[in-house]
């Protein structure tokens, strides 16, 4: 995280336009354009660079009359296109209304913690789901559409991308946003100079990044292919038939389909290409930050089906006291806690073998509704010998919660000096009362705003420090093909937490992370499932807590 | 910087076979493949992973009688193939004996501070240029030599390929290597099939890389060629004739050469292509963290000319008490020290515009011996509009020096957590009597072993932390097109000044960097040009230090 004279808070200064940054998604249907689109969505949400989806599908089901224009996000963040329609007209119109921030979902309440809806071809995995079968009836929206050939409906694609656009760039020079994504297939070279030229019409400074999504992997087509049947467009209609009018569009594209090569290395354009989810990674003329960020961030993809635990160490000396920070031994309690954790996940680890086992074996051809379970043959090889990380800070209290794992040589137990706890400063080893009555500005500095709020003295941190140095812990964890426990502290787990439920800013430092809770991160090609479990400590056990939502704590001091 | 039960210091554990990694470079003559290779080791070393590079072209001098196999490089690194050449008769004859760790620069003194030679055909940059003429003319190294259907000479080459990759197999697996790079141009699939199977038969675990250097850009392969004029093949001689020579002996490589590909796509073989110096990369199938933390650097390449300058903040209060860490505020010397500075790198920033531009205007065809000015026009546009960042660490007393950029326009300041000063934890405030007297095991411990000694209590710090969170600092500084000014601290001098010289591991915590030490790093083509200048405190200006070499501090406590 760094400061700076225009950026107090290392974000991207609203007045620096030549760090903001145009992406535009190009490549076939079903290349996992709008995984990748919401991955980096959520990393760079994560990152406090303000960060939107602009999904031209979208509108163009608008413009066909399939989504009624008035309806709205029952989830708050990334409004559907029609929320802004009328700006369309006047591009400026509301240059001084800054675009609403994310609504807090701790507030409101309607984060959905268990996202089971494939969303590929859906902005927000919510709106759409609700849609009628009555409203999916009013498009035409079989192969037909997509054929090149069919002037009508090519015409209308290329004004619907175009206005997309539009709001995209006036969300970056005129909202608050540091990147825009424009999610479409943009195939033709056309199209794609047609982007582009708007742009440098729009704003030259502007950065622009093409991310290309390439499949060569017949197998890994076809179980993306198979996910498009429980999407918007073919949900609950006969799988056999919806799939092959899928294949009947892709088909379509397919033969007006120019990816990106000469052409864009020719005029110096910067671009990512992805061949086979990470199998293969081009980078070209890559500049700025943002762009080997993102970059760096793609190159860690992985689809093997795993588990990510979460949780905080035993209770600590230091916990009993309700001291800050320091660097306390568990009590017995907390020994207790470990040889819990370690049993549950040792059965767990076992029963998640067996679950994939039955998966495979039960995968169907032709597929059935609901059939979500994509034949990754690759990914699916040696399940039982799956790795197992167990990953501590390097403080006591963290280190000794892993000694059960580290007694059994079936995990690999490795400490971290990423994963300590936000270090309090000269506050380190105080309570919150005597900082309260000994430092009165201090503790109200912290109230008023703690994501922002650094602790005094040397080393001393604030939640944009932790989310800093947490940037490398995702990356290894999104690299990593094995399983993985990470046993870290209240901040640190508010922060990986964040990243991975996609929480806005707003919420990070208010999280209910309390000792012994348990998360489960089971990453999918259509997202993330989440499962929290709570710890039973007269049973030495872990319950699972069903429909899990993120809470905002109770405890002001936390 | 990660400890677990096998590594304890972080490092690559000698029996962690499958962690180490055999580079193999890929590549025609003249694209760089020895630049490349110079920087990972100088990386990896500096991360503190053992890396050596075995280049086969040395080998083939000596195969041929150029080099005389009892020589030995002067600067007590990476010692020529010569040196081990017993070995190949029986691989394993010193399996016992670990390869020796690479001489401390400060003891014996012999590093050059100054690298001017190109070395691109060279193993140590120093070896050769000692090399009498005499010995030059007993080899035929004319283009002849390297035509694919001169058979015996094809088949010498492909011995001494074999004999070279054995010698790093043994480095890796008896040595104490962590990395091994086989520097050569390994043009065909028949002889990268003939490394591959060499290795998976002696320890199939070993990960294996290529690496391939491509050269379209017309331009950027005349400067790379003019660059060889001066190297060991053809030094002192005609370089028109030489030239002419040599682009005979690239067409005979031309001829046969095979750039990695489908077959490597189809075995499933890691790569990473870089095209261009940078412009663009593709990584194939990258596992492991070795390699995709080498995947990373590489991204970060730039021949941008410009000037990166090191020093520590004025003096501060803090200084003047003798007391650790701390945050204080600068002195009135301190804040002299920043107007000074100030003062001698604008000007200095507007002297190496001029330099600049008499170079490129006095560049000539056909090229003078001696001549390193490769003309890469698009690396030479908008010199004078070269942005100019000034990056402090977020502790007061180098927020401060930085004061008279920071009103100024022309620079863009910018404060970074990453550059803070090693955190003494809890001996943060003290004096280093205070350590001795209050806590003498600490010091003796410090005393005996700085580079490991990791400052007690929560954040404390040492050496190894301080590197591990510089990584990204490097990469910054490597990335960016533009100059760059740290003004940071004593640690942080120390980790930073480590990589730009190649220090040794035993030399980074007792390096020399006394207050009013400014250091200036141009990167070159062919390695780094180094200046040191002290602050001359009566006339507010600084004298250059000729002939600098790094020196070990004569403040035991510093």
């Amino acid at each position: 995280m760094t400061r700076s004279k225009v950026s107090p808070d290392g974000r991207i200064p609203d007045r620096d336009v030549a760090a903001k940054l145009v992406i535009i998604m190009v490549g076939l249907p079903a290349r996992g354009k709008s995984y990748i689109t919401k991955k980096i969505q959520r990393y760079l949400s994560w990152q406090q660079h303000n960060t939107r989806i602009f999904n031209v599908g979208n509108r163009r089901r608008i413009a066909a009359g399939v989504i009624p224009s008035s309806s709205s996000s029952p989830r708050g963040r990334s409004p559907p296109a029609s929320q802004h329609r009328h700006s369309l007209l006047n591009p400026n119109a509301h240059a001084d209304a800054p675009v609403q921030e994310a609504a807090s979902i701790l507030l409101n309440g309607t984060h959905t913690a268990q996202i089971e809806e494939p969303t590929t071809f859906d902005l927000n995995g919510t709106t759409e789901s609700s849609d009628s079968q009555e409203q999916q009836r009013r498009m035409d929206q079989s192969a037909k559409f997509f054929d090149p050939k069919n002037e009508t409906a090519s015409k209308i694609r290329e004004q619907v991308a175009l206005e997309t656009l539009d709001e995209l760039i006036d969300y970056l020079l005129h909202g608050n946003g540091s990147v825009g994504v424009l999610d479409a297939t943009n195939s033709t070279l056309h199209r794609r100079q047609l982007l582009v030229d708007r742009i440098k019409e729009r704003e030259p400074k502007l950065g622009v990044l093409f991310i290309e999504s390439i499949c060569n992997d017949e197998n890994l087509l076809e179980a993306n292919m198979r996910l498009k049947l429980s999407g918007p467009d073919y949900k609950n209609k006969d799988p056999v038939k919806s799939l092959e009018d899928f294949k009947a569009r892709v088909k379509a594209y397919e033969s007006a389909y120019e990816p990106i090569g000469e052409y864009e290395e020719k005029h110096d354009l910067q671009y990512i290409q992805i061949i086979d989810v990470g199998r293969k990674i081009v980078h070209h003329r890559l500049r700025g930050f943002l762009a080997s960020g993102i970059a760096s961030y793609l190159t860690t993809f992985n689809l093997s089906p795993r588990q990510i635990w979460i949780t905080r160490h035993g209770q600590s000396l230091d916990n009993v006291a309700g001291k800050l920070g320091g660097d306390s031994d568990l009590t017995e309690r907390g020994h207790y806690y470990g040889m819990a954790l370690y049993n549950f996940i040792t059965a767990k680890r076992k029963e998640w073998v067996v679950e994939q086992e039955t998966k495979i074996a039960r995968a169907s051809f032709p597929p059935q509704p609901g059939d979500h379970t994509p034949p990754y043959p690759e990914f699916n090889q040696d399940l039982e010998e799956k790795n197992f990380c167990v990953w501590t800070s390097m403080l006591k209290r963290s280190v000794e919660t892993a000694e059960y794992f580290e007694a059994d040589d079936d995990y690999d137990v490795k400490a971290w000096e990423m994963l300590n706890e936000l270090n309090a400063g000269t506050f380190e080893g105080m309570t919150y009362e005597e900082i309260a009555t000994k430092h009165p500005d201090e503790y109200e500095k912290r109230q008023h705003d703690k994501l922002q709020y650094i602790y005094p003295g040397v080393g001393g941190e604030g939640y944009l420090q932790v989310i800093n140095r947490l940037r490398d812990m995702v990356r290894e964890v999104e690299r990593v093909a094995d399983h993985v426990l990470i046993i870290s502290h209240r901040s640190v787990c508010r922060v990986l937490m964040a990243y991975f439920m996609d929480l806005t800013r707003q919420d990070i430092a208010d999280l209910d992370v309390p000792l012994g809770m348990l998360f489960a991160i089971h990453p999918k090609p259509y997202g993330i499932e989440f499962h929290a479990y709570r710890y039973n400590e007269p049973q030495g056990w872990f319950d699972e807590v069903r429909d899990y939502k993120p809470q905002k704590t109770q405890d002001r001091n936390s």
